[in-house]
């Protein structure tokens, strides 16, 4: 399957609101967490059952329910019908081949975005789609898998440190959003570097296994943009979008992380102009390449294919040559050869060619 | 005929609203046929004269009257005069070299649309012009011939499954629209694995035929493009277009389907970018193909001929060339060949020529 | 003279309103026609003196007046005093070197369009300067000469088909700018061809000849975006600006223009992408066969330059040469070299040079 | 000191409004003349002391002061002290780096614009500030030095042909920026013919002069847009800015002037694709002659080398080589070679190398 | 850690407005100096507790607060809670990676600029981000290190030379502003002067250290172009926006301050064509050079090889070959030898490969 479209066609034609999980196939079980809290107190609990949940929402306290995984479609129907969510939002969060956006639903928020992050285990990037719903005093996201880059915002809802255990959940929505962003940073600084590391070596020599670098780094770019552009929309979206669900203390705080993605954006696109400045770098010096080798021929058989010409005119059979019997004449031919091939080593010389 | 230039130029001149058929030369029967439906019952049926669906116009249940065929303008045009459609419609209607748009006529939405999806006998992709009229309670759709992406809509009308026996003519509207669009997606598919296909070659061999199909990938693209671009602003139009025909709650689908639309066109600028990336590669596989002949060149003619011409040197038929009358001179002059060889040979190791 | 600037500097520092003709000299008598007609009525002369038409002013029928020709200085000032006209608008008229444009002048509109059409008689693309001025009741075209694309409205007019003997002024404009923009899909069709063919003709063998063609086909290009492009603001100036002059039912069409407008701005678009595809195509065309000759020369320099070499060795002229007096010494250096040059020829069959 | 910075740097921390000459060293004696007209009557003068046109500013006739040069920042501060002109603009009338603006400031107009021209004398491209300066009866015009553009308006003026005697001071700047924009037009000519003519040996023969040429041009386009763009704004700005000091009857003549600066501005873009498209044709150009060039050296050594090959096998010493002895062997080795010979000729023929 | 991304991720996570410094570690003490003037009396301190400055927020002179340093969290610290500043200000004071911007806190404006320089002592460009927190009465400046391009303001305050003195803390905050702007065009003006001396090396011999150089040039102007681009948007956000901190005589001043941004841009957007031009230049420089490689060789190779096959065929050793035994045919061998090379050499004048 394709990295660029993500099987949307398998759901064609069926009717709007069937839920389809459309992403990597996957049989782990679906883990679903709870933090619970306000300024005096903090519950944070793993459950079984989707259901236990459900009190949730018609609590006073923030609660942010975090659903790993989206597969279980059984579990998002549910949590779905429980909190009055629409259909086409529940169709969205289970397909993960969505692009990032931001809906109005006046009772919630739908917010859709791409988390990348470095996988501490096998080293590797993963990209994944976490759906965000903001209701008045509840915050749920849905990721992929297991695994994110959310652990410094529970340590703060644990330990209390900062405003987020006094604020409300648009600012646990602001604390998700601003985290998922700070990890875009550390992917550009890995590319930044990749892309120093490479441009040194293109500079020393420049051969194919470069170019095919190049070409993976421009796609993974190609790729990293289309995530990230729509996140441009999508966050001035919550910050200007009129919702009665962020406050106004809380809309400071997104004009920062918003601020933080043209950032991402602008070194976006300065790295696809050192790219492409790449490519222009490693044809020239393919042609500058060429050029040696071109010089290398070119002396040598400048220099030689004359002086193996006249070694082949005192080779003739001629009864009559005259140079034949002189004395000295092999030495003269062997002078003259000399200076012939100096003569034209001091052309090409004259020519910067050596 | 230019796969690009529909032969308007036909129509030139003309009186404005003269039904003019362009398009492929077609001569299979019209087949008209029609749904009848509201929540409770659902009629099907063929037709044979285009006068059976007229009463249609006047029930209060959802008719959706699907034409495959525009090439009979007499069916066209009594089409027209019942329904009240403004003669210019119809010219679209018949020409099939519109661009997709949107037009509001208060008692009636005209959309244009070009429908893509892959022909299941000959396994070859089809572009077929989709024009549909939406009124107060009746939808018209005008397909270029039999065979579509609504299959799975009529199985829904049919079995009464999803919402769509309890909604208007507008759910069923964006029903059609939404098939359209997800039609798209299954072409973006193939033409993904495509170019990931072509990639890995490209980089294996770069060849002519490898080129050729660059190009015909970047035709296929530019044509995708021209159909898709405008879609965007058809589906906003109909989105945002404050027509009293299409209800509040169809809205929010709409914005679906609009989300795909952006998705395509995002997809579509993805695959550009990366085709004009593999012709970079391409281009430098070619020079880096002509560094490799180069080299070898270079290393045969430049180790060859110095030797050549030692050997043209012994060759000359002087009388007195002292080194021809040593014992040992014929060999020593093949020692220092092999050395002079080595010591070339030695000069494009240490420069890695090879 | 440059096809790309006409010499408006010869105007230049003259009086605002002084009428200068710019444009190819022309000798030819200017001609004067016009049609006066209502629902019931239909009158079509060619007059010899331009006073003739001036009472049409006043009437309350339809009246198109055609002036084939606006070197006459005379005959435009004496049109522009009877009808109003501001001088900068006659200042325009006579300048052929106009940019399509569109300007209000409450009591009439002028329009400046570009109309392109194949001259039956010698089988050339002529452009030429069409100037509309549409008043209340009344129409006059100029046109640098004879010729045009009327033909089927002069048609319409004198029979009485379709809508335009009903309809007012502003529809004959709107037929005259349908007329105008059809024009152009006729030359867009006959640069398709030419597209296609030159891409065909690239693929089998790239030549300098076709270059230039390319080149020459861009160069039209970019003249006739110039042409095209300020159109789209024109009519969508007509169509949106709110002069009383257009009736509300005319609007209609004029929206149809308006699509036509953009489609033909799309095509071009098109055109431009592949025509620089089609010079991605031929550089890389140039480099293939490049590689093709250095591929030749490398394999007969590289097989036969080593077995010379074998052959001057065994020319040398030592006196204790001990192979020279082999029996087979001749025939076993045959097969050596045999062997030498099939292992040659056999490396590169492997490296796929031939 | 570049031509595209100029040293407004030199200027840096020095409070604003202080004056300081950026441009050419001048050592020219400044020169003023003023005219001062009304429908009656029209006085035209050359003073020594700027101190004479004072008692213009309150005359109700129309007066134009013009002064050569701003080297003398004197003559500067007394007109800005007499005139109550803003510091800040009296800094930018002397900094001749200045990029094309239009500032309101109520009781009077600044616009400052790049006049182009040739210089009758060395045949050269003059490129000189303008600032205008206009107030409700007088314009006031700063030249960098004598000579401009603007000698047929003095002879309207002088004159009193057209309107601009019975028209007030917003019609005069009207008068003074066409005659700037036409000047363009000139500039523009010379271009497209350079361009055409360059073209034309293009084809013939592309050699690294042209491309230094091509480049050169390339580099005047860079710095006229810079001057052109901006005029873009100015104008309109002039034209829509609800100045009282623009008449509404001199509206119409600036849309003219409007209009004339957008055409200067699309010739210059054409212009551009067309550069960029002769350097196109010069790069394949190149590549075609080298393609020629290994035709020639292919063809030669192809043909030469195994007939050289032939030739040294029966200059071998060996005893017993049969063919040697052959009576006709001799001129058997020599048709040989020539089938040898022509069968290579043949192949190349063949693949259409000459 | 690369240049083009700022380690934002080591804050990542962490509660908003916890202050972390991010840019080079620096470990000089912070240094404080203020001015704090009327139009009366000046005073200029250095002090050594960030507390003596607190003062200042409540005497209705003008105070100016240089913070050179913001490495010491501190401070910045205690002067945010002093002056009332929101804790992302603070948060982006100390994280020098940030974007220009403009925010207005209604009570006081916060701006970010990037300040580029000469440092007078190693001759090197130095980057550091300046923000500006102008406040009714206070403009407070953080800088990230001592040396910046403010003395002739400090000098202006000192001795109170134009209006400084006599205006607020926006005319200060507009100088600040101004000077920084003005700090780029030196750096500008280097640049130009450095891309043509390029050009000209350029034009006469392409070599890889000057494509080394142009890359480099290129990157800074990536680099230069995202510190300058949003600065556009910053000034006119100062401008335009409606703070009542700005007063309206300050905004003339802030227009020319726009001016020059503009301006910068300009002549950047310049460099980066004329750069992208040379980049041209050096690819058919390359080229050029390789087809006079090749002529070379093709002219030797193609004179030579024909002349030593024509001695090989004499230098066989068939018993009979007539020539052999002519009185002169080896001179007659010669002769035509030496027509065959002047052929060649004349066939190759003909072409002007010499």
């Amino acid at each position: 399957m394709s990295r660029f479209v993500k099987k949307i066609s398998r759901q064609s034609g069926l009717a709007p609101g069937t839920l389809v999980h459309i992403g990597d196939e996957r049989s782990a079980k679906v883990r679903i967490t709870y933090f619970d809290y306000n300024e005096s107190k903090c519950e944070e609990r793993e459950i079984k059952n989707v259901e236990e949940c459900f009190p949730l929402k018609h609590t006073s306290t923030v609660s942010w329910i975090n659903i790993d995984g989206v597969h279980d479609l059984d579990i998002v129907e549910k949590i779905g019908r429980n909190f009055d969510i629409h259909p086409l939002v529940l169709e969205d969060v289970v397909n993960t081949g969505q692009r990032p956006k931001y809906e109005d639903f006046e009772e919630y928020l739908y917010i859709v975005l791409k988390m990348i992050y470095y996988n501490g285990k096998d080293k590797d990037i993963k990209i994944e789609q976490v759906s965000l719903l903001l209701g008045k005093n509840y915050v749920i996201s849905f990721q992929e898998q297991e695994g994110d880059v959310f652990e410094k915002i529970r340590d703060r809802i644990r330990t209390g440190k900062g405003r987020i255990r006094k604020e409300g959940a648009d600012f646990l929505a602001y604390a998700i959003l601003d985290a998922i962003i700070d990890g875009y940073f550390s992917i550009l600084e890995k590319m930044g570097e990749d892309i120093e590391i490479m441009e040194e070596k293109l500079i020393k020599e420049p051969n194919p296994r470069i170019l095919r670098k190049i070409h993976s780094l421009k796609r993974d770019m190609i790729f990293l943009r289309r995530s990230i552009w729509p996140l441009r929309e999508v966050i001035s979206g919550v910050m200007r979008g009129e919702s009665r669900l962020i406050k106004k203390t809380t809309s400071v705080y997104l004009r920062d992380v918003y601020d933080h993605t043209i950032q991402v954006i602008d070194t976006i696109e300065s790295f696809r102009d050192m790219v492409s400045g790449m490519l222009d770098i490693y044809l020239s010096g393919l042609s500058n390449r060429m050029n040696e080798v071109m010089k290398v021929l070119t002396i040598f058989a400048s220099i030689f294919i004359p002086l193996t010409f006249i070694a082949g005119v005192y080779g003739m059979n001629f009864k009559y040559m005259p140079e034949l019997n002189w004395k000295y004449g092999y030495f003269a031919v062997l002078g003259f050869m000399a200076l012939v091939g100096l003569t034209m080593a001091a052309y090409f010389k004259r020519k910067r060619w050596f």
